[in-house]
């Protein structure tokens, strides 16, 4: 089961809105299939293990890190395809929560006397589909922040001089993270102040995430972003009072328009992000800036902290990585559980998720 | 040579003025002698370690983490007390830079004709010794500032609620540092705004760490500090116009006064941290605020940055960890290398050392 998680993560990014399975078949203590969801989320791991595995896979024990889906989809049932190869024995880490599945997978095998044994390693496998279960949960996507600053918390000076704080090694990671996600997100703000690509660039993912952009008053720069549609799809969220000439330019160059209600004069967050589930993303790896962190930390939709810390100060004159998060009460911050921190090219880089109750 | 810079790590913060020096005296591959240094400075490690010898230190292999002293101080030279044991070889790790010495050292016990190898694990020595080198090299001690924020660099809400950011293991942890410094300072901001005991809790020093204040003007909160100076020295670092009624009050209860000059409307920190190292002090533990800090930075005395960084996020109308630094550009920011990280209690706490251009 351990492999089959290992062979899911290679999924990560590219397989929305399907979820990153791996599976595994084993056969008289040998491996004779390995299989993992493909680009665009098809084919399923189970199928494509099984192809690998051939007449192997008679008697065989499948470990799969996802209940096998039982429903016709855009593909044939995978609990089917393993009853049609006679396999022994399935092993899975989670049942699958989709209400088309929900137990119909486990059910069908054990149904043609196939012996199934659920929830091993369950806990690991629930952390890495954590994108899918949100977005069949909560009906949004899982939402990870990433804050690169000063040691201090600063992600520029007074100036806005800011290229560069972190290292080129963590800039790099960061490339390597947004390609683990199905997409990068940024606020108006940003996307004004540093007119960014958000691509991956130095790795080359097998589907490029998409570049959700939020904006209000659809107010955006136009060269950089219009001009790289052919590149990642752009998708930008926006108000109902966005100007009727603005609709028409990001939709003219191939931008997805999505409009959100607005909540006390900035556009609904909730909302937004549930109308990125909606359309099937997952995971979704915002950049900045501090205004839009700090709204989503407000609205509380944020999963995971990532942080990148380089080694230098830049003083409470230097503008501040998050914004104004209106706290009344210390009680009231948002909180978050450290789960891994390392060096990285000599700036530290750390990862949170949220404080959840005991 | 490790197990001596071991035992030498058992001296820290305790033996000020002296360095922190371990000896490991060995016989037939057998340890027939260890020593450390002992709280106050004396007896050294050397004098330690052949006293549990005896007669076994003849012919015996000495590893002592500094040169041993040639120069007649408070205790005679232990040099001479090495070559009076008859000993075959010493090994050591760093000569000491101290001018009494400087060589002369090794030079007494080869005129003895005792065998001495030089630079064994030289770098480690090196940074162990970080505060008794740096005392003499730069006649001040090695300045650690420690700063424990939120996950966006804040250390209260805007209405000033602090306690607690970090968990309780970690502000034990701070404790333990406490107790490896000579001494732990703070501005008076500080102790104004929280009126801290400033001793170590949790943990038994043998040597209480000297309690500094720097106060320009002398106006500190009187009661905490004045009515602990039983529990561990009091010094107080002020400029040439602090009011005599205050001199008088601190001088009364039994703190140090020590006069600096001021630069620019601040208390000068380059020459107080002189006038402390004058004094003896080694290792010096700055705790804050904000202002003091950045103080500290703008004046290029911070050799080392230890931060502790709680899983919550205040915003940025939250009080700021870092004052000032008042810098135009993003290059002349004081710059650090990472050298430790790792989970505290759920806080995540990591050290730098001051960048030093290769």
């Amino acid at each position: 089961m351990r492999l089959a998680l290992g062979l899911a993560a290679r999924g990560l990014g590219n397989v929305w809105p399907n979820p990153a399975v791996g599976c595994v078949i084993v056969k008289d203590g040998r491996i004779v299939g390995r299989g993992w969801t493909q680009p665009g989320g098809r084919p399923h791991a189970e199928i494509r293990a099984l192809a690998q595995a051939g007449a192997a896979a008679q008697g065989a024990t499948v470990y799969v890190t996802l209940e096998p889906c039982a429903h016709h989809g855009k593909t044939p049932p995978c609990a089917e395809a393993l009853v049609a190869a006679n396999v022994a024995r399935v092993v899975t880490a989670l049942e699958d929560p989709d209400p088309r599945v929900k137990g119909a997978g486990h059910a069908k095998l054990r149904a043609a006397g196939i012996a199934v044994s659920e929830g091993v390693l369950e806990g690991q496998a629930r952390a890495a589909q954590a994108g899918f279960l949100t977005r069949i949960t909560k009906a949004r996507p899982w939402i990870a922040l990433k804050l690169a600053t000063s040691f201090d918390g600063r992600i520029a000076t007074a100036s806005g001089e800011s290229q560069w704080i972190t290292s080129p090694q963590a800039r790099a990671h960061v490339h390597a993270l947004r390609a683990q996600f199905d997409a990068v997100m940024v606020g108006g703000g940003t996307a004004r102040a540093d007119d960014p690509l958000l691509t991956v660039r130095h790795f080359h993912p097998k589907r490029a995430p998409v570049r959700v952009v939020a904006s209000k008053a659809l107010d955006l720069p136009r060269k950089v972003l219009a001009g790289s549609v052919d590149q990642a799809p752009l998708w930008v969220l926006h108000g109902p009072d966005a100007p009727v000439e603005a609709r028409g330019f990001w939709c003219g160059v191939g931008a997805e328009l999505i409009e959100v209600p607005v909540d006390k004069q900035n556009l609904d967050l909730k909302s937004a992000m549930e109308a990125l589930g909606a359309r099937g993303l997952t995971r979704v790896f915002c950049e900045g800036g501090g205004a839009f962190g700090a709204a989503l930390l407000r609205q509380g939709v944020v999963d995971e902290l990532i942080g990148y810390t380089a080694g230098l100060a830049l003083g409470s004159e230097g503008r501040a990585g998050l914004g104004a998060l209106g706290l009344d009460r210390l009680g009231d911050a948002p909180r978050f559980d450290l789960v891994e921190s390392r060096a990285i090219g000599g700036d530290l880089y750390h990862r949170w998720l949220r404080h959840t109750q005991a």
